[in-house]
Parts: structure tokens; C-alpha cells; sequence
């Protein structure tokens, strides 16, 4: 029998990520945990959900806990959601764990963690439901107890959604926004590398393509690349993120994002330079 | 036999936290180690204090290693405490463990470590003593070598204290001080919800209840909450923190600490609206 | 037989390595994982090859995975180390590993990681080759598959070297470097405590010996001694880091580099007071 995996992924800062990990050992001594990330945005849903989607496909199969949850404590829903590929994700339904049950083949159930016998046996608190809700029913459901048992059963469809921006194809030119901004300021934009193929009636974009970037008034000229180390030190270059799949800009040995003063959501126009 | 199981918290940044753990997996390659921080502000002996008091309940029992530790290569003792649930806290005798072990039960044993035997076997560094002595000797400890081995048994009594700020009822108001401030902005205050209710003449505050908050020459009027979600993004609420089991003021989706200008120990004064 | 001990080092942010750690735990669900660190200086390949010759002595016989890779998808080599005390190394040749292979008793066979069997089975590319070369490599070495397997075979004497900086003895001054600044501010300094003694013909520098440290046009005398809590709080020391295991400058309580101005590389002369 394989060791009972958990993922783990938060918002909290101080020792709320390990006071969760004792609730864990406390159940289910023998889990291994492998903690996400625990400095995300503060409150950033998308952020978050944008990040678990990244790394559940590298991971064992298994539970994959992710709470940031501005809601808690009210009438937002706690849920446990099983996906296509045989994971478990359970947190708030608040979006969060929507893309990443899409990227592990789709949710084949979902139940409102309404059964308290897998709470935290003491008194619940109204907010820390990291501690006292999802991390317990999550240690169970790593123990093998079969996700029904979790609480009632909802409808998939009635599950918060959360859809990335998505880029739009026109005039010769594709409009997009940053998805995200990675901890070395690369930007991820919606939309991906056979899109920029497209604008040059190519298949897929090759080394040394010119794109002109157009940001708010100003526009410059930046080549594609399969890589950093293709361009200079301090030089940008567009590329294909390997952690997100899709289209990116960078610097070689710097930040796109300080560079070009880029935060979440920025528009970008690209079109053939 | 269940895996032996350690805490382990510092202020210690770069490799040195990774570097007392490798020193444990020599020893005792199967220990499950929970870090519960390495976050915590540099020689701030009170944080750390009560991120381990905060965070112990909630872990197995096991041995807590924690090394906040201002006094290295003086003559502050390094010290083992067997504590009333069973477990063990390693760490020097400059207060840190002193909360903790009162909370898992009180003080039962503390031994000073001077048996080089469970020490790091190479030449013991005079600023290291986290890899050199405590982590070792955690790793011993929770290879169930009796605290005794560890050194020379001491009067509880004379282990160094430290006692968290204690709030004033008096004249119908709630003196009290920040012990810490999360890393979302909440500050925790020293006093229990009750002492809120009583200030009304009731058991315990209740949703709405409102209280008049004096910082300094300002005031203003916050209502009690059960949780952020209860009023809207970037309000501010009185609300019992549940990581800290006891009075906290926050901001939905904020800073209290940056709204109110509040720093540790900074005064407050709160009364009925 | 050993739990299969595996440390991992990197710059990278977000989930990037916890999807390594996802990589190697599908690879081998029983590895142990040791993070050293992924907050060393982005692109900075001789602090991560510093705090990797650091922590690697105190660490069990196993794999190091350490990837600070500012030329990954050019044609720097995907490299596996043997080091003579039976551990692996593995990342990019770019000198990372060198100094920590030196201090596991020298490199005694080196591949590089041309079999494509043992990378990760889908695309790979070319832009995170932690996850996609690097850590099933390590997976499959920490696994026992021999090293011979990870592929062609190459001359040591051709790996890309690092140094550190050398101090010199001159006119009776030690002409020393900043090596490295830790999280504390404490600065390490190229050299030895015994260079220090020799300028005042001892054997080992004593407690309250005095030098003269001149950095730029300012000069200001700080004596040595064993800890920091030697000195007033506030108050310089020269000291054996013993991270390290050289020569330092610290601030008991504070942050050398912060009093001093220093960053890597100044130079600072010593001289007896």
C-alpha cells in the first residue's frame, strides 16, 4: 500500500500551515505532505487556484488541501471535490480548487464537508476551519475513508466557478492580460505560444521571431525564445512557461515585470513586429 | 511503534535550519519533523514563545525543538523539559519553552544538557548550538533516550519565566496590550473574550455587541464579530482569534496592524460604545 | 536498508519546488527530502555553492539536488557528481556543485545526464529542467540505479570550476573579501581565525584580542571573541562562524552588514589594534 500523499497550499503565514500539518500527523502519522506553497497572496484566490493548477499534474496522486478563504466562517460552502484522475481536493468552494479538478480530468464528485465526526473532535472555531475542518477531513479522506462519507453530496454544476481571462484573437494582433507574476517577475499571459504562431501563419513560433508588445503607450520589439540564455543578460524575450504551459515574457537574469512595470491584469497587445 | 515526531522552530535563515535537520536524520533517519516556523523575528524570544505555545497543542506528542537563542556560547543554560502530556521541549533556558510546556500540562522534569555523550560528536562550535547540542540531543530524545541521560536534573523552579503582558479590568474598561501581530495584520490582545462580555454584563460578547477602542488620543467604535466575513472588506472587527484562543482585533481582508499604526505592546484601551 | 536521503537546493519561488518534490516522491514515494534552502539569491550560483558547501558535511550520505541554473536550455551540461564520501550530486554544471563535491572528499566520477530514460517520460523543456532532468535524475540515483546509467562519463579535470575568493597575508594585514551575508547580517569573510592569530604570533586568536578593521576610508577597531553575547548587544565581534567555518564579522544582536555598509565581495583589511 502506497503512502497516504497530501499536497498543501495556503495563504497563512506564522505557524498556522504547521499547526495544520500536526492536525494531519495527529490522524494519519505515516502521510507525507508536500507543502505547495504557503506565500501566496494573501486573500488571492485566483492566485492561488492559478498556482494549484501549475503543480497538481507533477504530483502522486493524492489529496491536495489548499485553503485561502477569505469567506470563512460564513455561508461559503467547505467542500470535497474527487477528480477524474483519482485525487481528492478539499477546501472552500470559492473557486479555488476549480481549474486544478479540470486539469486532473474533471470533478466526478463533490460533497459539503458537512459530516462532523471527520471535523476536529474539539470545539470548531468560526476562523481557522484550516485547522479545524479541512485539514482533519483531509487526513481522512488520506486514510482511505471513501469521500461519501465526508458529508452530503452537491452537484458539481453548483460549484463556485472560476475562469482564467482568456485572450482574444483579432486584427492581427493578440490581446491578452498577465495571469500571473512568477517569484523571478516573469510574467504569464493568457494564451499560448501557437496563438503568437498563428499571427505568422506558422504552426508554432521559432527562435528568433520578432513580436511587437504593445503596453498601454508604448510598444517595443521582443523576439521569441526557447529560452532565457537565448538573449543577453538584462534582455527580454517571449517564451513558453514550462510551469504554466503557455505564453510568457521574461528577462534573461531579471524581471519583465519590474522591467515593464506589469502587475496582475495588465493588458498587453502582441502582433508580428 | 509510532514515528518518532519533532517540532522544530528558530529564527535561523539561509541553510542552518536544513543543517540542524540533516544533524537529526544522522541520528534518527525515520523522524518525522514538523518545522513550525523559521519566520520568526530575529532574538524575539516573546514571538517565538508564542508561536510555540500557539502551535504545540495542535501536534502529536513528540519532542519540540526550538532555538531562539540571543545567549549562544554565555552561561544561559541548554536545557531538556519532560512536560505533563509527554512530551519533551529542547531549547535554552532563556524562557522560549516556559509557555509551551505549561500549556502541554506544566513542567514534570528539566535537565541541564551537559552529557557531551548526546552531543554532536565533532568539536562543539561556540555560536551553533542548535546543530551542535539541541538538535542532537532532540534527535536522542525522540529516539526515546531518557531525559535523564540528556544531563543533570534541576529544580523547575529555577528555570528562567516569561509571562505574556496580562490585561487590566478596571473602571469599566479593558486595559490591555498587542502580543503579537500575525502575518495578516491581526493583533492579538492580551485578554479573553469573556472579559469583553463582562464589561456588558453577559457570558460572552455576541455578534454586534459594540465596543469603543482608545489608541493613544484616538477612538473608535469596532463591533464584536465572529469572524472577518462578517463585515465588509476593510472594516475592522473584535473577533476571538482561534490560533491564539484569545482577543484579537482585524480588518476583513486587511492590516489591522497597518490601519491602527499598532506595533507590539502597544496600548489599548476598550470599553462599551 | 536506508531510507533513500535526498537535500534539495534552489532560487526558485512559488510551487516551482514543490513540483520538484512532486517529480522525485512519484519517482520514489519513500525518499526523505531535506530542502536546504530556495530563498538563496536568484541567479547567484556562488551563495547557493556557499550554503551548499555548508550544510552538506552535517547532512546524511545521500543526493544533493541543487539547481541554480541562469543558462538552462543552453548548452551548459546536466550534470551527476560521485563524490568520495558515496554521495550524488546533481544540477548544472556551472560550478554549483563543486565546492560541496571538494568537501565530501572530491569528486571521484562525473556524467553527464545524456540518457533520456531516466528524465522525466514526457516533453521536456526547456526552460525548468529541475523538474523535467534534474530531479527524476536524483530520484533515480536516490533509487540506487548506478550512476554509470545516468549517462556518458566525463573527465572531472573538465567540469566548470568555482573558487571562493582568497584572502592574502600582506604587510602584516589580512586582505580579506566579503563572502557572504547571512540572514542575520553576520558577514562571512574570507579566511581563517588562525590568519588572525598569525598576525599577532599566536596560535589561535583569545578573547579581547583587539584588531584594526579598515573598509574604504574608515577604520574602527572590534575585538575578537568566541560569541556574540561577549560584546554588549549593539556591539561588533570578530568571531568563528561556525556555518561556516571561518572567519566572520558580526553584530551581537544585529546586522553587521547593515552597521558596516557591507556587501558581497567588499573588501575589508585587518590589522592588529
Amino acid at each position: 500500500m502506497a503512502q497516504p500523499f497530501l499536497t498543501f497550499l495556503t495563504d497563512f503565514g506564522d505557524t498556522a500551515p504547521a499547526t495544520c500539518r500536526g492536525v494531519i500527523w495527529s490522524i494519519l502519522p505515516e502521510a507525507r505532505i508536500n507543502d505547495l506553497t504557503h506565500g501566496t497572496r494573501q486573500f488571492g484566490i485566483r492566485d492561488a487556484a492559478f498556482l494549484l493548477w501549475s503543480s497538481v499534474p507533477y504530483q502522486p496522486v493524492g489529496v491536495h488541501l489548499a485553503v485561502v478563504d477569505p469567506g470563512v466562517g460564513t455561508e461559503r460552502r467547505p467542500i470535497a471535490i474527487q477528480a477524474a484522475r483519482g485525487d481528492h481536493l478539499v477546501g472552500p468552494d470559492n473557486g479555488l480548487l476549480m481549474p486544478a479538478a479540470e486539469r486532473l480530468g474533471g470533478v466526478v464528485a463533490a460533497h459539503v464537508l458537512d459530516n462532523r465526526a471527520l471535523w476536529r473532535a474539539e470545539a470548531v472555531s468560526e476562523t481557522f476551519h484550516g485547522r479545524d475542518i479541512f485539514a482533519p477531513v483531509a487526513a481522512h479522506l488520506a486514510a482511505r475513508t471513501p469521500i461519501a462519507e465526508a458529508g452530503t453530496e452537491i452537484d458539481p454544476a453548483d460549484l463556485v466557478p472560476l475562469h482564467f481571462p482568456q485572450p482574444v484573437m483579432a486584427d492581427g494582433a493578440l490581446s491578452t492580460t498577465v495571469l500571473f507574476i512568477d517569484a523571478f517577475g516573469n510574467c504569464r499571459l493568457a494564451g499560448q505560444p501557437t496563438d503568437l504562431a498563428s499571427l505568422i501563419q506558422r504552426e508554432r513560433p521559432e527562435a528568433g521571431d520578432r513580436f511587437t508588445i504593445r503596453i498601454g503607450e508604448s510598444s517595443l520589439e521582443v523576439p521569441w525564445q526557447p529560452t532565457f540564455g537565448a538573449v543577453p543578460p538584462g534582455e527580454l524575450l517571449l517564451y513558453e512557461d514550462a510551469d504554466y504551459a503557455g505564453l510568457a515574457i521574461g528577462v534573461n537574469q531579471g524581471s519583465a515585470a519590474a522591467r515593464l512595470g506589469l502587475v496582475h491584469d495588465a493588458p498587453i497587445v502582441i502582433e508580428p513586429a
